[in-house]
């Protein structure tokens, strides 16, 4: 437990939660992360499809993203609307649930799952990746590297959203600071260059047959793949629940912050990539460079500022699964209140935090890192289709919330929501077709599964409720049990088991089990006579000594056979299983002695019925 | 339970113990295996250390071989008057605590111990070793190899001693018809050429600078390594209680053919060695080739009995590790009856085997081979010192015994064993000397460390035994207990518990630990009046409620220490804790339910006395 509250603090009580709640400069790197980070990679996945038209890709940038920064801001005011409608926590799932009935909202939450375990895996070996091509020295330890920082992740969280919000803050505000320098001199020096500013280092200059023609297709794989830079918006509306009150407020307010970051960085990239003419490079290619790395470079050539920001990106990319660890609990924790997932995912651990919801994320996550030895550029096409399923669900639902509320302004409610719904449809199905061979159709798979797994358990949980459930306490008269001790021979720990059922019942069977060949075994035949004259003695009934061979010399299973039996003999009773237990004090002691009481309390428990009860009497070798 | 009877075989009755025993054409493999293996590396490892003397030390080989066969006869009429004085097991352990005290007892044990476990890893590995170096494309695999042959071995063991001696007879006797051809026939070739046959394939001609004179110290090396030919030999008077009926009888023609064979195998090959002025190539070197298959080549030239008789080497060699898995839980289970092992190596298994021996002895050479990654080179200095000390007391105990009985022909026998004692004894002193540096030390360092090991486990099961005897069964007159039942919420489960308590006591505690804020938690507000109720119409004692609260959140925590503070105000009757159980049916259900009954019943075992009892109610869900 010390070694516990190092590592993840103290237990905090139920009524400090208050303290752990977040305001706006808390709220802003906690659930926004994700989303500012994808500016790292939207606009670059986008661009990479362009490769092939090379330098004619270049004039695609800009409409590309004009559409997606269009969506975004659908998004926001439909995430705004939910936020107000839902204080208490709106994330899809709630939302679909509520609105679309319950197979919708599992089937967001599924899609939402995948997500932010893709998010886990994708997030951290991506970051990872972009360090170990700036160091090539490490790539032997990417796995490693991958790994320890899933275990802080892990840890930070396991100690509470405040904790792991200190520890984004810093990279998230750094990386925001240098992204916008970058955009804002480079869009000053493009200003006054007349459009044309002459890079500081000019971006690489690839050779290659550029595409007559930008085919329609191509275009909309480009448009598929800079979605992924929306990923993320839902964590403020999934996390109202760790907002600072007034919630609804807080919580638009971060929104507000994070979308218009997110935006700015968009706009100002498409901006500059056009400006200086820059083309995307192949990954995985000696001259590759990352996009932002190319813009820096252009703008402030190959400085202590170049370095700064380079790193700001990879730490807030290995960072940005934060994002995932703050969401997967609470909407597993939402889903688990239903009755859909195992309770545990809804029991607050002693941080306040979903231990158990964290735990599954990393253990998923930390196999899928050790499956694809921590180079997950495989996954990046199941990418964004769940964000965007859940999006497209959230809206929707929240259509159908506001024609069932009515209100003054409810239409214009509902169009909102509705032109939101529409565009991430319509992007839903865009990103599913665009990547569907690569790779999107293992979500099309595991989606309904998941699903399925979450139907299997609510119907157990419902059955159990059922079989388990007591409507008025009804106590009858107790009958007589039957005790059976069993003793393979006489030391105090059997002498006190017998105690305790001589004090229980009248009815006390003494069970030996012979081996008579084997070595320290003692045979039964003078024990019925010591029994009559303790019992006398005591003024108790006497105990019947009752004895069976084992000629496989098996010790619990014919006591567990004669239980068995004997309770098919009983009528109504109870039959006690009185059994003795030594109690070491030592770890390294159990190794001395046998564990056959262990043992026999696990076979009575599987093998036994609800009229065989187990008595553990122990005796303490101390 | 049916993949065991797969894997071992069905559960043998104690008294099918005679079927299992063995006579002398099983015992030759069974117990000499390990003895006649030895003549495969034995004389290489005394010429390995005669290489710089090149064609001069081969002069030598003959009386090195001449000095180990006669210690072989002495030790060899040793071993006959032990088996026929202790016919029921004359291990070294045995003899050396009847005679010499237990102190020397031990240290025999130990030795041996130490031997049999290295005899297990460098057999195996000596055996792949060969394998690997023969056909090289294995290299990469010597560790899977050899993990495999142990899996193979600790199942064959596992199936019972004659299941295991099936296995290693035709390997043995293949072994043995092959190279007691190659030695006939070389044997005939040199008299028919008059001592100097020409090879058929002449063996590699080894240049370098020949030394000019042999020293004393090196001969001595060389003696202590080619005495690795001795191990084993103890096998027999171990494993007595394996033979057949006239076990004296048996075990003595058993030690007789397996001695035989082994002085006829040195002899011949000291002789051949002469014959073809074979020197010993350096081993890891590339022209390294194994002495056996020199030989064999010069006599038979490379066709097909050549690979037959390598194969059969190969193979023996591997197997070589079955003697140490009939030797070692043997001698373990005599240490363990005595009380200075753990007692669960006393125990026969379902086939009649010590299971426990086995397996602890292929779980400690599976870590011996990971650790050395199949490679045990370093370890085979420290072998031969553990089997000559063994001997050494089991001689010397053997001179006392004889001294105690007395009888006619006593002094014939004490002369026998004494000489025996003696010979044994320099030789052990001679290895310790020729080896200390290359690693007999740590034989050494761990012989002490197991001892005072044996001593401790001695002393905790005396002061156990004494803090748990019961010289004459003791009842009292029985007090009325207080049963406290954890009730979470209620259902069929903690009805059932309640239940159970108002049968068994007046007494009864309903313990609510009281979370309010948390969701799915129960307040226990309105319980008392409805227990009143249920009690009054069953003409039952009303259960009182208590309720504590947890700020944090914990559940079992906050009852062990109610129920710990219950037992002190308690004057003098138990604390029955009462545990509700839910039994699922199949495993997973256990992942849908939590697990706090298991953790209370493992805390208040733990943290408890011996006036708390646990009383575990199961509820089957099915």
């Amino acid at each position: 437990m010390q070694l516990l509250d190092l590592l993840i603090g103290r237990p905090l009580a139920s009524e400090e939660d208050s303290e752990q709640r977040v305001g706006v400069a808390a709220g802003v790197p906690t659930f926004g992360l994700d989303a500012l980070g994808s500016a790292a990679y939207g606009p670059e996945a986008a661009m990479t499809l362009l490769i092939p038209a090379a330098a004619a890709g270049v004039a695609y940038i800009a409409p590309i993203s004009l559409v997606i920064i269009a969506l975004l801001t659908i998004v926001y005011f439909s995430y705004r609307q939910t936020i107000d409608a839902y204080p208490n926590g709106g994330g899809s799932y709630t939302v679909a649930s509520e609105n679309l009935g319950r197979g919708m909202g599992l089937l967001a939450a599924a899609a939402l799952m995948l997500d932010y375990l893709l998010d886990v895996g994708v997030g951290i070996s991506t970051g990872v990746g972009a360090l170990v091509s700036a160091v090539p020295r490490l790539q032997p330890h990417t796995l490693g590297i991958c790994l320890a920082i899933l275990l802080v992740l892990t840890l930070m969280n396991l100690r509470g959203v405040r904790e792991s919000g200190v520890l984004v803050m810093l990279p998230t505000y750094l990386f925001c600071i240098c992204l916008l320098g970058v955009l804002g001199w480079g869009t000053a020096k493009a200003a006054m260059a007349g459009g044309h500013p002459r890079p500081v280092v000019a971006p690489p200059h690839v050779a290659g047959h550029a595409l007559a023609a930008v085919g329609a297709w191509l275009l909309i794989r480009a448009f598929a793949s800079g979605c992924t830079a929306l990923t993320g918006v839902e964590a403020v509306s999934n996390g109202m629940s760790a907002f600072r009150e007034p919630k609804s407020q807080t919580a638009k307010r971060t929104l507000t912050v994070i979308v218009a970051l997110l935006a700015i960085f968009l706009a100002g990239i498409a901006h500059l990539t056009r400006a200086y003419g820059i083309v995307a490079t192949e990954p995985g290619t000696p001259q590759y460079e990352s996009l932002l790395a190319m813009i820096t470079a252009a703008v402030a050539g190959k400085g202590a500022f170049y370095y700064t920001t380079i790193a700001s990106i990879l730490v807030l990319l290995s960072l940005s699964a934060n994002t995932a660890f703050t969401g997967f609990p609470l909407l597993c924790r939402v889903i688990a209140e239903d009755g859909y997932l195992p309770r545990f995912f809804a029991i607050r651990g002693r941080r306040l935090v979903y231990m158990e919801g964290i735990l599954v994320l990393a253990v998923l996550s930390a196999l899928i890192l050790v499956a694809f030895g921590g180079v997950t550029d495989r996954l990046i096409p199941l990418f964004a289709i769940g964000a965007f399923l859940a999006f497209t669900l959230s809206q929707a639902g929240m259509v159908m919330h506001w024609r069932r509320t009515g209100g003054q302004r409810s239409r214009l409610y509902m169009g909102i929501n509705g032109l939101g719904a529409l565009a991430t449809g319509c992007t839903v199905v865009v990103v599913l077709l665009a990547k569907f061979i690569e790779g999107a159709w293992i979500t099309v798979l595991l989606v309904p599964i998941l699903i399925a797994l979450m139907y299997g358990v609510h119907r157990y949980y419902t059955r159990a409720a059922r079989l388990m459930r007591v409507d008025r306490l009804h106590l009858r008269k107790p009958e007589v049990p039957l005790a059976v001790v069993p003793v393979s021979n006489w030391n105090r720990a059997s002498q006190e088991a017998l105690q305790f059922a001589c004090g229980m019942t009248t009815r006390v069977e003494v069970l030996h089990v012979e081996c008579p060949d084997e070595h320290g075994e003692q045979t039964s035949s003078n024990w019925q006579g010591q029994l009559d004259e303790a019992a006398r003695a005591a003024g108790l009934q006497p105990p019947r000594v009752v004895s069976v061979p084992s000629p496989f010399r098996f010790i619990t299973s014919p006591i567990v056979r004669y239980v068995l039996d004997a309770e098919k003999r009983e009528s109504g009773g109870k039959v006690m299983v009185v059994v003795p237990e030594m109690v070491a004090k030592r770890w390294w002691q159990y190794l001395l002695h046998n564990h056959r009481s262990t043992t026999l309390k696990a076979l009575l428990l599987l093998q036994g019925n609800r009229r065989i009860v187990v008595v553990n009497v122990p005796w303490y070798l101390r």
